[in-house]
């Protein structure tokens, strides 16, 4: 049976030597996040899901939901008792205001929480998150009554929230949309049309579901200019906070998923359910976005937290599983085979899962204290630094984060052998729910061009110049440091290759965008593959710095150091090839004509 | 729905100009492939496995396999009638020695039909692959009288047979088994023990099941040099041929996984049953692996036939699905949106599956051309140069082919966006068949090592330096050849890289055999991608050729040249950072303790 044990140790290691949280302690909300509050929230924090939700994991896959005739969905055994413990143990609430009932930690600390129950069981994660992401609209957008009226239901968890983007015939191009608003003349809209894909659309944790809308007023433009947001609660809300009538929205179907089985992926029919914009009209894709963006950097952490447990489910098993002996003779001669831990291969696949995960859970925690500087530092540059960098990198941590994520699951079954495939193992269930990440809240072909078409360019390429200086930085500061020079001369390289393809972009992707478009993934990758060595020089040097003065654990330290030289042996290499790839620009690909494709 | 129209026209092209079967027409069975011939098995075998067995893909993972009390297993509905009319219509016994039934057709040609039965239906297909498997190990080390009794009811796919080698605590260490061999004092033994992951184990399709086990006979060595094969008939083969008495094998439970549920996984009881020794005593392994060699490049062939009905679904979906606009401007302004196929990113896609999917059927014909020559070929030296390549390319065709058979089934999902997530669609249990195929018949880490470890150093190096030689002539004759230059100058990149790469093994490997094992699995893809680059050296030339003197049709010859470039632009320069990690070495890789890898 597969286990979990949320990485405390590393989180720790992080936040300490990578985000350096107590540095920004004078800001608002850090001050409340002190060691010790933090060792709380990770160690209890982290007993809670594993205790509680982790155990969850396997069965909610294998039982799934249930949708019945009456169009009301159960959630699987357990979901309903677990989520009230969660509600009732605050968990939820870490990163949410304090004027809403929240407990205002950093959204660093938060993150670092929500790695944690995503591997536990990202299905049962969704419900919760995808609340989030509503209030994060709603504060961004809403009115101060739609704030007063939804919000601290929904931070307190009594209530849950959706997210409704996708119909049929569009996802990535949400200027197709056919869901309409009439207005009805007292400030409320009729609204109507479908809705596909819409998690935790209709369950049954929560009295209350406030799913957030995009649909068309009467003349608005035929386009993603003609784009409002609409609040459409579940049960009508009074004004006292009771609720009232049941609203016009139902759940028409669940669908049949490859995973995340545990959370329900709705189609919702809107027949004239009333409704209330959010924001201005025609202005909804823009108040969309907030929520999007804020829901790539979890998905991101999706990638990461799946990969995760399916790693130290590997390593149990290369532990467990005595399979051949070692190449340079017996290793432990007594038993009639050695542990799977002697054969290379097995290996390179458990250190590649642990370079990436460390590094992953460094860029996710370092990017989610960008969103936290983003609003909270002291100074507008700072400020606008921290913007600059996280809009940069939002949709690398989403695209890479979730490539790697599904990468190491698959890798991490692989280490099973034929067990792997089976499902009581556990294992390929990973596999399917990471699946998942690459392709929702816009694909990872969508994050690419996000990358290099907008955030590029964005105020004259501010943004990525500033990360190449801080990265150039912070490779020069290293060179003189014994033990870090060899990386930080790769990590230059690798700089480098990401450099020569930025400017190939400039130098070609004015005579033709295509060129740019056909390099967009592997110029994601790049760029992945180089900030997360920045987090890796980071800590290597920690490690370095922390083996010398004697503090910490030696042997966390070696292991520190022994992965970031793997990351830089391993890894890093692959920019040069993806390089050579982007320089190849768009003629092959966009050569054929449609009918050419076909080899039959 | 998905859809699958066998690439005919394709297959004609690889087996007239890479493979050249009419070059070979003085070998026995080949006299019989005419163009005539070939073209009938193609079109009309296609047409077969397009009709009969694809329908019941997605109806047949639906449903699954059922194991009723009596240990008795029942196929998807359909199967059965399916499996009559396939062995009514003579499609199984294409490549089968006429001595027993079969039409003796080149492995070549039976080859090209068994990819298409793959696309059609992966799990269904197992049924009568299995039974190819354990007709070769009876006919290579079977004795007259076994391969009397059993092989011609194999060969006419009345009965079924099945390997079954792996138990619960060993899978590619075979000297652990624990399944014994008592002999009776009649020529016979009673076998007792437990298989596992028995595919075909128990089923409804044939009448008798032909096991073939590996178990231990009393005072056998405890290592693989133990271990003897036995011929096991579910029902007894009475003299006449009829059947007799139900033998004490039984199906205990059949297994839950990730993908093709229609064929039957099954743990097999052996409760003193009654078996056979096959060829001789503890020489069980080498019998096996007769079966094992050619299992493995049936396996390959499951990463392309897999691969191509993938990608042909992710083109349909490109053509149909319009969503967003061209980065040069609307290519259809009257409709709403452009379709996928405007994008770049997701012809980055498209033409990786084409490269690859074209790339790989190539080398698997001519893999299947080696085996004929093998066995064939006038002379011994042409014999002995087949061997050894195919010997060589063997777990390249398989960890390679199935390797990049996953990755490009996940591509083409990712082509549907959100859709490809959803059971209906059909593309998601193109990754879950998919992804069997990197794990059994040895993992892909194992084929890494039986290349590196085994197939390298073979008889001193002789197959991999006459592979060196055939590439390199190859690319000399090319160089001078117009529209053929770049592409030779950059696979002969691409061969100092694998050249590299293997003195850098020669180096290091005899200090510490660990820098071998560590680089086996880059090793693997740079040795894939060199000879799927020689396939496709040998597919621009033919199209250049026939181009310039006006046979064939010009655009699916154009396609056959921009793919090309495609493949060097794109796929070629993966050597580079292969080769990278492989001199990276196994220092980091095997530096830590196994408890420094938990990060928690």
């Amino acid at each position: 049976m597969p286990q979990y044990t949320p990485p405390v140790r590393d989180t720790r290691f992080v936040l300490d030597h990578v985000v350096g949280l107590d540095r920004h302690a004078n800001l608002p909300g850090f001050a409340d996040a002190t060691p010790d509050v933090v060792s709380a929230v990770l160690e209890e924090g982290g007993r809670f899901v594993a205790d509680v939700l982790f155990p969850l994991n396997l069965s909610g896959d294998q039982q799934g939901c249930t949708r019945h005739a009456d169009g009301s969905v159960t959630t699987p055994d357990g979901f309903k008792a677990a989520y009230d413990q969660l509600r009732e143990s605050g968990w939820m609430t870490l990163g949410a205001p304090e004027e809403f009932g929240g407990q205002g930690m950093p959204h660093t600390v938060s993150t670092a929480f929500e790695e944690y129950m995503i591997s536990a069981n990202m299905a049962f994660a969704m419900y919760p998150g995808l609340t989030h992401g509503a209030i994060a609209a709603l504060l961004a957008k809403g009115s101060d009554a739609q704030k007063a009226k939804y919000v601290p239901k929904m931070v307190s968890g009594e209530w849950g929230g959706t997210m409704n983007l996708t119909e049929p015939h569009c996802g990535t191009d949400l200027g197709l949309i056919k869901t309409r608003a009439e207005p009805r003349g007292d400030g409320s809209y009729a609204i109507t049309g479908t809705k596909i894909f819409i998690s935790s659309g209709e369950h049954d944790l929560t009295s209350n579901i406030i799913h957030l809308v995009l649909a068309k007023t009467p003349g608005a433009p035929d386009s993603s200019k003609g784009i409002s947001l609409f609040v459409v609660p579940k049960f009508m809300v009074q004004d006292d906070g009771s609720l009232g009538e049941r609203n016009a929205v139902s759940c028409g179907s669940i669908e049949h998923k490859m995973g995340i089985h545990g959370n329900s992926t709705c189609v919702m029919n809107y027949d004239g359910a009333t409704g209330w914009m959010v924001g201005e009209e025609n202005k909804g894709l823009a108040a969309m976005f907030i929520m999007m963006n804020a829901a790539r950097l979890g998905v991101g952490l999706q990638g990461l937290g799946v990969a995760e447990v399916a790693y130290q489910n590997a390593v149990q098993y290369a532990h467990d599983r005595r399979q051949g002996r070692a190449l340079t003779g017996p290793a432990e001669p007594q038993e009639k085979a050695d542990t799977l831990f002697v054969h290379p291969d097995v290996r390179r696949m458990l250190m590649e899962a642990k370079a990436l995960t460390e590094g992953l859970r460094a860029l996710c925690l370092w990017g989610a204290l960008q969103v936290d500087l983003a609003h909270k530092a002291e100074t507008e540059e700072e400020r606008e630094l921290a913007d600059d960098l996280i809009g940069l990198l939002t949709p690398v941590i989403k695209g890479y984060g979730t490539d790697k994520g599904y990468d190491i699951a698959t890798n991490a079954q692989q280490v099973y052998g034929g067990h792997g495939y089976i499902a009581e193992w556990g294992m390929e269930q990973y596999v399917r729910d990471a699946r998942i990440a690459m392709i929702y809240e816009g694909t990872n072909g969508v994050q690419a061009m996000d990358l290099v078409g907008r955030k590029l360019a964005h105020k004259g390429g501010r943004a990525v110049q500033a990360f190449f200086k801080l990265v150039s930085e912070e490779i020069a500061d290293a060179k003189n440091i014994e033990g870090a020079a060899d990386f930080a001369g790769r990590l230059e390289k690798a700089l480098g290759d990401l450099q020569a393809a930025t400017m190939w972009f400039m130098a070609n992707g004015m005579k033709n965008p295509e060129h740019v478009g056909a390099g967009a993934h592997s110029y994601m990758h790049v760029m992945g593959i180089v900030v997360t060595g920045l987090m890796w020089l980071r800590m290597l040097r920690a490690a370095l710095r922390l083996k010398d003065t004697g503090e910490g654990d030696a042997r966390f330290l070696d292991a520190k150091i022994v992965t970031a030289r793997f990351y830089a042996e391993r890894i890093l290499p692959d920019t040069g090839a993806l390089r050579r790839k982007i320089e190849g620009g768009a003629e092959a690909i966009m050569a054929l004509e449609p009918e050419m494709f076909a080899a039959a």
